[in-house]
């Protein structure tokens, strides 16, 4: 079923959902699926709405420029879009092959909705794993020396496949800030720890020394500051003194595959929204 | 704040969001929280809608008054409630005492928003519990020859203290057929097994015979087919193989406390709806 | 670190644990894991010990020869094996390839360690993924009329690979008991469901319809009643009302993925044993 | 049964557990519960080994001194102790009730085997909660001006009472290093949050203003370092957007609940062992 999405944040006020809702009635949209989320705290209020696109009296463009007096007057940031639409979603890695292997696993069997037009790795190891799935892989090495080179490469290459979203599969290089700015709320990193628990290097290292007895993994957006972006999911799993930080490597993988994967997932189906450094997800 | 809280089910068609929201937006009412769901399965919608009463034009049984022919018109069933109104919930026990603990303790934090009028056992071990709480205790015995006497003494006094929802707290009889249609949707009962696994009697010791490795609790509404009723809420805890019957008795009070007591306060809260045998659980 | 691994079960007595630690100690070896379980209820006696093969005074013909009495005596069924030895592992795939991407996938990465000398299909979907891992994929279409032939057709694969172990990684075809006799504890199922609710055919509609909040993968060996064999290990994850059958599939897939994945490697890891239809498993 | 626990820590080395083992066969023992663990990285050796008391050839008194000189040669840290023995454990609280509710119903139930001679409150509050049960309730206010005299009155209480063990059950006070040091591994706290993770105040509204996305509870022993000892064990929920500071203080408090009690159990249980920061834990 043709589905369209109507995702919107704007200040709180009353009337708001009889508004967006009415406004959908007017157009003959038969609602699938309805998210709203008014928060008390920052009197901020976010929505989601899923219309059946059959009923709608309306093409995407007119439902567009319907709304858009709408969206002005609740001074709202607002996207409408085909649900059939894939992102470009750019994937970058480094040598683990756990969490590719994952997302292209997902992606394959139509878990995952988008186009992969690139993966890019700054060692060439998992290059068989992407080209056999048809899709190109580039190999682009990040020294310290040539650092600011290699991101200016890589940016170009975001922009010449129209990235629409760049995830870091267990990509062990920082981006520079500008790049996270530019990338704004686009950019979805894994972090093998459960954050804010051992934010920076060598997680399940200082897991197993602090001797916690449960290990997770982070999904969230990257921002200029290392770490500290909007969380999307998190997954533990429970560990014991016997095991080492090998063992702790493991297990934290399983977290790092479902947490990452179902990160991807909301962002891709348009279900994250982001306020004040924390993350609205309406979950399916 | 005071609020008040609109629930409503009703067979599902275009606009009805629209419908509802307007109501409450006509009548100046600031939504606080709002939860809908329309089934696609069985085309059922269910809504739970909190108003800021403070911004209503109406008072309460205003409000009802001007809602009635929607609701007439939508086909629903329908209540608006004043959220800080208490249900009267009378609680059925037998000689294990963790549920009725951990229910007591909640109750008396104002975790639980309720009256307790009334504590009922077949046997008389757990009155100093209730009592020294300020709650009266009544024990009822249940033998074979005098189940149908005691199930109408105990319906009596379910009628005089204008029981709202009965809570079977590890009550170990099954009520009557009639008890449970009269109280449809009205008597939580925790049943300590992961339904359907295990329905019926000796859960634990069967659990350990079949040597599954997560045990669990589920609290369902009691209907005259036993272990059969919706579910609301489910609690699982993983097992080894070293544990024995006794060890999942042990592990699983505590699936059956929190099963319980998210079940009540789901169900106290205005946060279950059923349709077809299965329930609509609007978490918090 | 070469390892030797000491697997033994045997009827409970005073002084067993003494004795194979003193035997161990005996021959000069360091043991690095120890693992038993004294069943009080069947009275059985179950242990796992990791040994450092370097500082045996023996090899392992040596080893197995003197612990043979040792084992005669205790009544005991016991191994002595290289942990670097790799079991020999045959998978049976259908059309679903969530679980086999993720066995391969953890066997590419050296997660799993084992041979995989086959995979057998009842239809051709999958041959791409595994052959481009550089494993043979034999295509034995099972259809009514030719199921017995089908059958004897892979046992004699089974025999030809020298297979130690059989996995079904959502194979949809029930295996002849005579096949589930001739590989008792050593054909390992994963089944979508968290039994023992929901055995047999289309578990997801049916966790549906009944309406439970959680739902499971069972990994557990295949024995001539279907469904019934001995547990290795079980996966949940929390569902609610909105979650339709489809939901439940994608969901399911992750715990499918995770119980299959643990049971596999514990088996070829020799950390299960099977004791009156239940499992002991010495987790790491 | 009566049952006598061996526990003891040493240096690792060739033979350790063929030595305790050998000795309690060489006493008659049957071993009814063996746990051990030889840490392969600070080459520790862990294990508790529980008896059947009644195969003993010798009393308590007699083992202890059977055993004086195998200890001394190992180097190691042992006790040996007559399971029914019951630690003397002092509780200490503040305002909140739902740990000591949640301890004193598993306390009376028996799941929790231990005196309770005293429960000490810097409030008066939950006196009627612990006088109820028959246990001595003392208030001891603790204010910037007396903290030292009230410190200095406590550790007098403790040493009247004979305390073994010291729960902070919400205690929102900070100890003494001195108090610490005295009671070393005997002093278990519950801290609000998934340490590392928001160590230090206010944990749940720091927990909301990072957004994470699931919340937790941490038992752990009190050192002089706030927040930095052993940890025991750890309790996750998961938490959405949708949940305010309110409702994680509410949902906190079940992680609360269950770390601490179980962290209590092991200890009570002589479960628990410390090693450089880090616990084992032979969980049952």
């Amino acid at each position: 079923m043709a589905q369209t999405i109507l995702k919107l944040s704007c200040p709180d006020r009353v009337g708001l959902l009889a508004r967006l809702t009415g406004f959908v009635a007017g157009h003959g949209g038969n609602l699938l699926e309805v998210h709203q989320f008014a928060d008390p705290i920052t009197r901020w209020f976010f929505a989601r709405l899923t219309i059946d696109t059959e009923t709608l009296d309306t093409d995407l463009e007119g439902l567009r420029k319907a709304f858009a007096p709408v969206g002005g007057e609740l001074k709202a940031e607002w996207t409408i879009r085909d649900a059939s639409q894939r992102k470009r979603m750019v994937i970058l890695v480094s040598k683990a092959d756990h969490c590719l292997s994952d997302l292209l696993g997902r992606w394959r069997s139509g878990e995952l909705v988008a186009e992969i037009p690139l993966v890019i790795g700054n060692h060439d190891l998992l290059r068989p794993l992407v080209e056999r799935e048809g899709i190109p892989f580039e190999h682009v090495p990040v020294t310290p020396e040539c650092k600011a080179a290699a991101f200016a490469h890589m940016r170009n290459l975001f922009h010449k496949v129209r990235a629409d979203v760049i995830v870091l599969a267990r990509y062990m290089q920082i981006l520079p800030a500008e790049l996270c700015e530019e990338y704004h709320a686009r950019i979805i990193n894994i972090h093998h720890s459960f954050l804010p628990s051992f934010a920076g290097a060598n997680p399940y290292r200082r897991a197993y020394e602090r001797g916690v007895k449960l290990i997770g993994a982070t999904c969230h957006y990257a921002t200029p500051e290392l770490d500290e972006g909007p969380i999307i999911d998190q997954e533990v799993v429970r560990v014991e003194h016997f095991h080492g930080p090998n063992d702790l490597l493991r297990l934290g993988r399983d977290c790092e595959r479902l947490a990452l994967a179902r990160g991807v997932r909301y962002h891709l189906d348009d279900r994250v929204m982001i306020h004040g450094g924390r993350s609205i997800v309406f979950r399916d």
